[in-house]
């Protein structure tokens, strides 16, 4: 099968195949057109304290929708779906050490299961291709650039921790234009959260990013710093919650909604 | 004192004159500009349910604030004010019912009470009216017009309910302004849920509103439906949790930030 089917199939024909346990690689670029989340799975009673930080920090922290204790469907954005199976690849993690990257998680899944299912940059970067707004580490073929800010997030209960950005480095003239194209989605992280000199929100080397690649900014470009989906992750694993799943990193869950459905309205 | 004092009073002050006792009056018109909060607390085995009820039902449970368990202080949009003293009237609530409606609730506070502070329309009525968009019951001194509709809420938990909307009737002519205008802010009920036929949502006499009082509307003019904090209210109610305080009808809690830092941005 060639990337072109896999960006033409549906998000329930995406999942059957992935559920089939046929395809266990990362999905950017599949069923183009829809959201795809980041899942974190806690169990209830760490799942106040995570729902109160997302409240709080909405711009890194996108969410999407939450399941019910013990219900693996996520009802809101994927009716039908089964978050146990229908990712490509999982992380489980116990007290903040991951113990398995399987790739379904049915034997680990229990009754006081909660899946949180968060929202990623793909939505908006979609929005920008299409207003023209060139993103480089996509043309480079590389994973986006992402830093740790000296922006505090507001903590909730056990979770705190400083905002995880990601960078994307714009030509001046288009800068105004890729504010409001991702202004429109303020459920998806939204406008950037800071604009230029990287110092002043505590980047030292631009040219080191914490996670992910490093991209060149040329001469007639600023770099453009967003929320990035990492932030409740990192808060998240700080604090070692007793046991937890996640998404394995590039393989994430295929909602049934499109992007665009996330832009204002 | 009159109403110009009031209406140029900094949140701070409108916040002290309530907590001294000396104002008990409905807030409309205080601290002009600044956001006025719906009010509800639950014990913390409630405040789950609640949360997910809202990230589910965003557009009637615009939740701007969650306070720690015991935590009188709303941090996030009114730090070193106390959610016990700082409305000018409460609803106190067991089972479902009400059994007092104090001027301040210092007697039955509790460690386990979560505070949610909920956006009210006052925001985006100022934007319309800042956009020349008249509003009928402001004009006429009533109060909303609010009808129970045919659209479910996505329940949670215990809760469940239809929603409720405010209708307000706007000028043909005006109508895509008046949604634009509103649609800017999506983080305080945001766009219509619904313009012209009342039947269409399942209400059947305009003339009858469920709560509030009703409005005449002109030939000229569309019944335009908005999203209503009092759905989660309601739905709350509707599951008669064992305790929980409200804000009194009208008497809201005068936030420390302003409408317009809820517009897009």
């Amino acid at each position: 099968m060639k990337g072109a089917d896999f960006a033409l199939m549906s998000p329930g024909e995406a999942r059957r195949l992935i559920r089939s346990g046929e395809y266990a690689s990362p999905t950017p670029g599949m069923a183009r057109g829809y959201v795809q989340a980041n899942l974190v799975v806690l169990p209830k009673d760490w799942a106040y304290d995570f729902l109160v930080f997302a409240q709080r920090n909405p711009k890194p922290c996108p969410l999407l929708d939450v399941t019910e204790p013990g219900d693996p469907e996520p009802k809101l954005i994927a009716p039908g779906a089964d978050l146990r199976t229908d990712l490509p690849k999982y992380k489980v993690w116990e007290h903040g050490r991951c113990i398995d990257e399987p790739t379904d998680v049915m034997k680990y899944w229990r009754d006081d299961l909660v899946g949180f299912l968060l929202g990623c940059s793909f939505t908006f970067e979609s929005a920008l291709l299409d207003a023209d707004v060139p993103i480089r580490h996509i043309e480079m073929g590389r994973n986006v650039p992402m830093y740790v800010t000296n922006i505090q997030c507001i903590p909730s209960g056990a979770l705190s921790g400083p905002m995880v950005v990601s960078m994307r480095p714009i030509p001046y003239s288009l800068v105004p234009k890729a504010v409001l194209t991702t202004g429109r989605f303020p459920a998806v992280h939204g406008s950037p959260v800071h604009i230029g000199d990287p110092k002043v929100i505590g980047v030292s080397d631009i040219g080191k990013p914490d996670f992910g690649d490093s991209v060149p900014i040329h001469e007639e470009e600023v770099p453009v710093f967003w929320a990035c989906g990492v932030t409740p992750q990192a808060a998240l694993m700080a604090s070692k919650p007793p046991f937890a799943i996640t998404h394995a990193p590039g393989h994430m869950f295929i909602a049934s909604v499109k992007d665009s459905n996330y832009a204002i309205f």
